[in-house]
């Protein structure tokens, strides 16, 4: 087992109707005035934004409001929260949404604590941040696990490039999540949110070396929950209970929990999916999928007991002759599942078909974003990155 | 699932060595004055305690020291410990030791923030505290999970009474785990240990309805981790890993993950033995061992569908025709490994033969700690709890 630190500092208020609780447990939190940041109209028209705005009112916070987070979200709707939050005198940002408000939220929070700095340099790697204001959320989507992580990630739409800064300081001090708040979602989202849940784990899953037991077995659990009851949502997407299974499974998988003595993170798929979605403004989950089985197929030789053990433990394969046999079977069987939840398992699947010279970019983006190689299953350099991507197409 | 919360918010800094950075990470707390608190003379013979006390130095935290904690840590001490460290100006404690140690640094570290009141009453259940000084510690023994809990236990000499408070207050800004600190440890205490570990999880496990999934696979792999590690320790006690996979075992299995979603705790074998720790004396995770297959026994058929599942996903049990008869194999199972592990699985073979009248004794003193009921497996009354003493016998 390697060394590890861990700190999930996040007090989690789990369960049917917490939402009405929202203002009450910031007052906890000793504040008094509050920016809600939220995204598309669909807060709005559930009435959800009122439900949080009167509990506030109810707990005599003071709050103002900014919309608008989109997918991918935005360095210059991020820029427009914080002078807003300053203006008002914000001392939290209470974020009502999901990965996207909550990833801009952490930026607004950076940038409030240190306004002599240019927040974007925190996601361009060029200094580390210092201090950040306090974060909440009410949750309501369940995949980006940014509820509990220490990660956040931003679109600057002036270059095309979507980065992300991880640093403790913007871990959440309080999250709210009501599994039933994710019951409307629509079937694509929910498939895609699934995903993205499966790939925080297996991101961290794919090293090399290290006994991890413990943190294996949460690891296979969590992935075993989470297929099974994505599969349940497919037919019966109001199920509470596996709404509550996924949602949970959500903070869990990002919260560092399930790579603990690893060797590090992998991440590669990430930060391939990063630059798609810097490029063509795609789902996150979905561009995940996409790239995952030729990212696995091209690396797995030099990662190949975790191959095997992933294919046995979580795939439920059956061991073959060959150990690669049964790493490749344990691969096919995961996208077997994306295509059963209907997620893409090529980029032309996913509706993109990038040229050479776009899968060229994007490599270098990827590699120059990431200090010029990444990966813990395998270290992969630009030439790596871009035969992906092809192989992916 | 149950709604439910939680919060663990402990910096956990984790692997070889990690102790001699605790005055830099004290000092990243902010704290100058600090008592450090610790049991028997290993943590002085081992030279751990001159290398805590230099660390603080080298960060300028000045410190005094108070030691003789014992297992069933007193009230008597930590009344000692909290006069001392009112005495130095103390603004944290620091437990270097085990749950006892850590379990008087929580009392003192309550009496402390309320000096008003006596700490007594809170393990009384007279009052519910408001306030608590910050803890941190070195772990030196896995077992009683404090070092991530909101639990601690204190034995009332002068009563004979030994009593548990769970407030988040308690739970510790800080623990630094170095898993080769438990590698000299006895092995029959190696073994009680892990007992104790177990348990944390198997009294969360064992409750009526609820969906749980990904809390019972997280659950499930906790248990297996630490059996087949725990059968590694007999014959290897050096084992890094081995020892690295127990004592994180024993911080998850008592902060509260491994029973989310559960409708609350069962904690019956736990109140059978604070009774024979406070009139006995014997070592908690032997107690532990030595009520759990008779209480199992007593309460299956009131929890079916749970002993069913433990049976078959945890004791490796192939399920039989009848449900009772897979239940009482995983019970059987269990039983087995604590004998392998040389643990007891009577109070005879504990060394402890009370007497009716100390039977009945201790059955009312628990059944009255606890309210006058307890249990989620089955609710026990002051005549169950007799029965299964006796059962125990």
């Amino acid at each position: 087992m390697f060394d590890f630190e861990f700190f999930a500092p996040t007090r989690v208020v789990f369960g049917r109707g917490v939402e009405a609780r929202t203002g009450r447990l910031l007052k906890e939190l000793g504040v008094s005035r509050v920016l809600i940041h939220y995204g598309g109209g669909s807060v709005v028209r559930s009435g959800l934004l009122d439900r949080v705005a009167a509990s506030l009112d109810e707990a005599g916070i003071a709050h103002t409001q900014l919309g608008g987070v989109v997918p991918n979200p935005r360095l210059s709707k991020v820029r427009e929260g914080t002078e807003l939050a300053r203006q008002f005198g914000a001392e939290l940002i209470l974020a009502v949404g999901g990965g996207s408000v909550i990833d801009s939220s952490k930026a607004i929070a950076y940038a409030l604590a240190e306004p002599e700095y240019d927040v974007w340099d925190l996601y361009a790697q060029k200094r580390t941040a210092k201090a950040c204001f306090p974060v909440a959320c009410v949750l309501t989507i369940a995949a980006a696990g940014s509820e509990m992580s220490n990660s956040s990630v931003i679109t600057n739409e002036e270059t095309g490039e979507k980065r992300g800064c991880r640093n403790n300081l913007c871990r959440l001090k309080l999250a709210i999540m009501n599994p039933e708040l994710t019951a409307t979602l629509p079937a694509y989202q929910t498939a895609a949110g699934c995903t993205d849940i499966m790939m925080h784990t297996l991101e961290r899953y794919f090293t090399q070396g290290g006994n991890m037991e413990l943190t294996d077995r949460i690891a296979e659990g969590l992935l075993r929950t989470v297929m099974k009851n994505a599969l349940i949502l497919q037919d019966d997407p109001a199920n509470y209970e596996a709404r509550a299974e996924v949602m949970w499974a959500s903070s869990l998988s990002h919260n560092d929990l399930t790579g603990l003595g690893a060797d590090g993170m992998d991440f590669v798929s990430h930060g391939l999916e990063h630059e798609l979605g810097g490029m063509f403004d795609v789902t996150h989950g979905a561009g995940l999928s996409a790239v995952w089985p030729s990212w696995a197929r091209y690396v797995y030789r030099d990662c190949l007991s975790r191959f095997v053990q992933f294919a046995v433990n979580v795939m439920d394969v059956t061991p073959k002759a060959d150990d690669g046999e049964t790493a490749l079977a344990g691969i096919a069987a995961l996208e077997d599942f994306f295509r059963s939840i209907h997620m893409p398992v090529t980029l032309k699947e996913l509706g993109v078909e990038p040229t050479e010279e776009q899968i060229l970019a994007m490599a270098a983006s990827c590699a120059r974003g990431a200090g010029g190689k990444k990966g813990t299953a395998k270290v992969l350099y630009e030439a790596d990155m871009a035969a992906i991507y092809r192989m992916a197409l």
